[in-house]
């Protein structure tokens, strides 16, 4: 149910591709307005199609033309006035920026990788944990805010991946071992990113630090939030009246010992990466393949429960031709909001093995973020 | 040390592309001397630069370009004056073409996928195995023949895969366990092959036949020959003697129980296989990563102690940067004729993943069968 | 305005490239209902899905999954029941089938290229020169037709040119010389059309008889109709009455002796022809560079006025960033139905230079023609 | 012929692209030998290999590997002791390094684009106007130097399209007229240069200064060096004899009013520049087809007659098959160190067109640099 009033976004790193899809989804929204830009102090002041090269394929939106781009400070260019702001700002800039602005009572969407291990943010897929949302008031008590957050999205490469992974969980109990092989596009690494010199008639084996993000960020999304009992041996103030404290913490899958392991590859594709799985269950009793296609088929999230407008209709689409999904041939589908699955087969070595694709620069990227304001609304942690 | 004199050599589908990768490597070659053409009934009778599309980069040799094309019989166009034939043909036509030159006390090295799976049929990676030419006396010998032969080369990712695995069981005994991923250049679908409205800006993750390949392969090739004393308790009329038969035979690394899985993908590169690989050992005690590399470093094959003239300095080039090899930059190392490594590094399922790539065009096709009839005639399997 | 029921088309060639194009235009369309698919005697009897490698990003359109393929014969498949049948042929058949619709009295609106040169077959880019649909009440008078008729629309790359040469012959009169060199996308050789082997990396610097249709179709779309008296001295039966008869005949733009040359290159772009132009104006006052502009941003269309659904809002779409149009990034302009026009500058030779792309397989093909029977229709030409 | 003993040789921007291509000619040249490698203040002081990315598909020269890198400035690294130093320059500082090694007497043989407008400084093709050489002297004398100069090569562009251009001149007389259409290579703009999200699947229309270089570079090029006499009106010392003085001047190609109109567009290819070329001779009567492949198959340049070692065998080399020379096939013929010209055929507009093919990192850069400093050495202009 939309909010009764759109609600006055931001955008910080405007001008940037991020940024530049935050625009495009935000600029004609149901849920929301755009009303402030942020970009560097070198921007600032400027109207933001006199400081962006736009990079889409679809015409820069009237709305935004002559909007004036301010630099990323919560207290300038009305950011204070936003009851969301989306981050698509460089992780070397992004931590401290986002937290003056959570400082700020200002929930923040973002897409950088700053405080995705951050144990009070949530990391949040839309098709697969938004439940993750109820460790918000947590991370607001113990800052003393009242409405500001940071809540982020996952890595490009995690998300395409960790949803027909959600889907296998929810239908056959927890993975114990997945395998991944990825093809990621020369989008993922932003503009100008990776020269045509490198890429073009090649492939880059090696994406720094992905491996590694593909591997732990698998690990909290999928995980779930446990109560803790704190015993505060050592904080005694707080033992007085004889109680113990009860937190919330991320268990990171580590009780079901889920392994993982993630080779990383860059490819001469422009959007969609696509991802080779090998999964092997921890149940006795392996399902089936028609099992499986079913699981990927039936699946649901609480994104389409909620119906929020960026939900696909189907999370996950599953092909039936055995050269499918193609990043240029499927990137497209469901406006970039779905994950494709294909080629579901039996595995030499673990129980069974699929690929799947993601459009890293909408899923993957400015398209979760809305979606999860979207669901945040929805659920009434942005008022 | 080369032949007194040069050994004539035929070829078959030599307009295609890997007909024209044999001219290329024979056109100059101190063993070899091109005296036959074949290819197909409609080139036949005509010259064969008036009927081939070079398609390399250098320009058609001038030995070749007057030579007259015949069918592909062996009884026409002085193939039957040819110590060696090679066969760049589709496996559509190969099988029986082969067989009747093999016949004709021909001895044929083939880039065809055909005999590859035939028990008395050797299928030879130059760098790895060339032990198991001591199984062409059985071929002859059952066959009633005494100079022709079909010995096959394997496919080309195969073969990019299968010279590091053979360096890791020659340092560290027999691998439990292999995940392959390949990302594969479109000259391995030969020419026009694949359509650039499919792979342009694109991924197809699907080559038919081809995990089926490696996997199979592999085990053809990393395994042994065994003697096998057969009982012919069926067959009388050899029992009459009171002796049993012994008989050689693949063991397919069966006894090994090696498990292997592969995933296969086109990408948009021209030349140059690239896989992901994972390994786990069947040995207790795990090598370390200075060990893994000193593996692979320290690997060599027959070829190079033979010195025949296509053998590279090194088998295995290990890559020290974090992003190589690369199928551009390192495809030409060796002339086309090592395996690159690179990426070494521990696997959070199995034991250790790296990465490899390998020229499909040369040490992955022609390459390698030139060099296998280089080994034959120094063995003195080609007289 | 929509007729007041819709009608009935077909589609021949209906599984291959420009047929996919038709029938995602013609599957949601006010004017036309798909009723009936031709393609080739293996396809017959099938159904569409099971028969058609469908290319296109968007999904094959539910509603021609299950519909029959049927042979491209005027007598079967619901043909003779199709107010208008689009011809998406090669045109090593298109030729006599397209004949055999017409003699059916069907209208062919026909993208291949064998009656564009006819003197009875208007060729017509629909923002350009859909006056010469006058032309068609002879062309059925000839062949003693009632609605049969036979229309075509121009080859891609002149398609791209000839709408900016017509705004500035609008504006500024008879153009006396043209250069173009033009940079096309692989999509125009149709699929599997070019092979990656021979684009990746690499330009191919001929299109075989490109050049000849630019300089030739040139002429005839931006000539007029004129009415020739025909003194019929030869022909003693017509001039018994005494009168001279007055005939129709293209003009082929040879009063204003306008000279033309080519160079066609296929570059590695999937959609989108480019093309690099030099005009020399006849009228010794030449145009400055603003009036270019204005009149490039001023011209409309016949399609335009009749507000047509395929119709672009503007024909021609005038960029101003130095370095646009680009094929990848304004190829979708208008939904693909207009001609970008950018870097309008002095020509050291001739009087000016620009460049302008158009949309190969949309207004270069399927959606000019298309367009051109929306226009047919509004003018009455289609009943 | 070979000097006596090999002078030693320097490299500015060693680190570059340019400079790489520069290190790898040099580095078993039969003339010169490697002494000295400049490159920014971040990088001096450390071994070559360890602050430069190497980008050559063969590997990096051994002979380089620990050579300690240097800043670009000739009192320090051994320059002074250089004979030769060769500038891979950018051209944001290029100029006033260039300057600063001449005045030190050190001849500098300069990729960049600083001097070539110098009035004093000769811009020299080798395939075409070696000649030029001869106003060295001039240039010492008025700056006051015994051994130091500088001697630009043309931009790569220029180059493929005017050797073609002066074979044409040397047969038939002034060109009147030239059209070019430019299909660039990314390396033309260095590393990391085009950005991959730019280029891929697209083309751009614009490539800064490059057509204004193209078009005045060719008439300095294709111009003469005539004697000038001053009257020194203004200068009353120098008239005190009564004499005038003769100066060399560049004609500029003037005196023929050679008109030139250039368009250029970068294209996803790696290496190899393709131009179609239309040209119109000055002379009445105009040469015939096999006239101009006769001029362009017997063209010989000095460079050849002096056989120095980048010499190629042919300057040009005329491709027959009407679809050559194409970039990624023919960039490789003669090392790079020819022009490859194809598809010679009349002009509808001009007397005829063609198109030729350069590689430009090799001809159209270093390999220029190269051959110019062989053939001042030859010559006696570097001692």
């Amino acid at each position: 149910m939309p909010p009764s009033e759109k609600i006055k976004v931001g955008v910080l790193g405007a001008t940037g591709t991020v940024g530049q899809r935050f625009i495009q989804l935000l600029s004609t929204h149901p849920y929301f307005v755009l009303h402030s830009l942020g970009a560097s102090a070198r921007s600032a002041g400027q109207t933001y199609s006199s400081v962006t090269r736009w990079k889409l394929s679809s015409p820069m939106p009237e709305i935004v033309r002559d909007m004036m781009v301010h630099e990323c400070r919560p207290d300038v260019g009305g950011f204070d006035e936003c009851g969301v702001v989306f981050s698509g700002l460089d992780h070397d800039v992004a931590g401290e920026i986002e937290e003056s602005f959570r400082s700020s009572e200002i929930p923040i969407f973002s897409n950088a990788k700053n405080h995705r291990r951050d144990p009070l943010v949530p990391l949040i897929v839309p098709l697969v944990n938004s439940s993750h949302l109820s460790i918000i008031p947590q991370q607001q008590s113990l800052l003393g805010l009242k409405k500001g957050f940071i809540l982020c999205n996952a890595n490009c490469s995690t998300t395409g991946v960790v949803v027909p992974l959600a889907a296998l969980e929810k239908s056959f109990g927890p993975l114990k071992t997945v395998m991944i092989t990825t093809l990621q596009a020369i989008s993922g690494a932003g503009y100008p990113g990776v020269s045509s010199m490198d890429i073009m008639d090649n492939v880059v084996p090696f994406i720094g630090g992905e491996e590694e993000k593909i591997e732990w960020e698998t690990l909290k999304i999928l995980g779930g939030i446990k109560q803790v009992e704190h015993q505060n041996q050592n904080q005694n103030q707080n033992l007085k009246n004889g109680k113990n404290e009860t937190k919330l913490e991320f268990d990171y899958h580590q009780e079901n010992k889920l392994k993982i392991s993630a080779q990383c590859n860059r490819v001469p594709v422009l959007d969609g990466h696509l991802s080779c799985v090998s999964v092997e269950f921890s149940q006795n009793v392996k399902p089936t393949l028609k099992e499986i296609e079913n699981a990927f088929k039936n699946y649901t999230s609480e994104a389409q429960e909620l119906n929020v407008p960026s939900s696909p209709k189907r999370s996950i689409i599953l092909h039936e031709n055995q050269d499918r999904p193609q990043p240029r041939l499927d990137r497209d589908l469901e406006n970039g909001a779905c994950v494709s699955v294909g080629r579901i087969r039996e595995c030499g070595v673990l129980d069974f093995k699929f690929i799947c694709l993601v459009d890293n620069v909408r899923l993957g990227a400015a398209t979760s973020s809305v979606m999860n304001a979207e669901i945040a609304v929805e659920k009434g942690y942005v008022r």
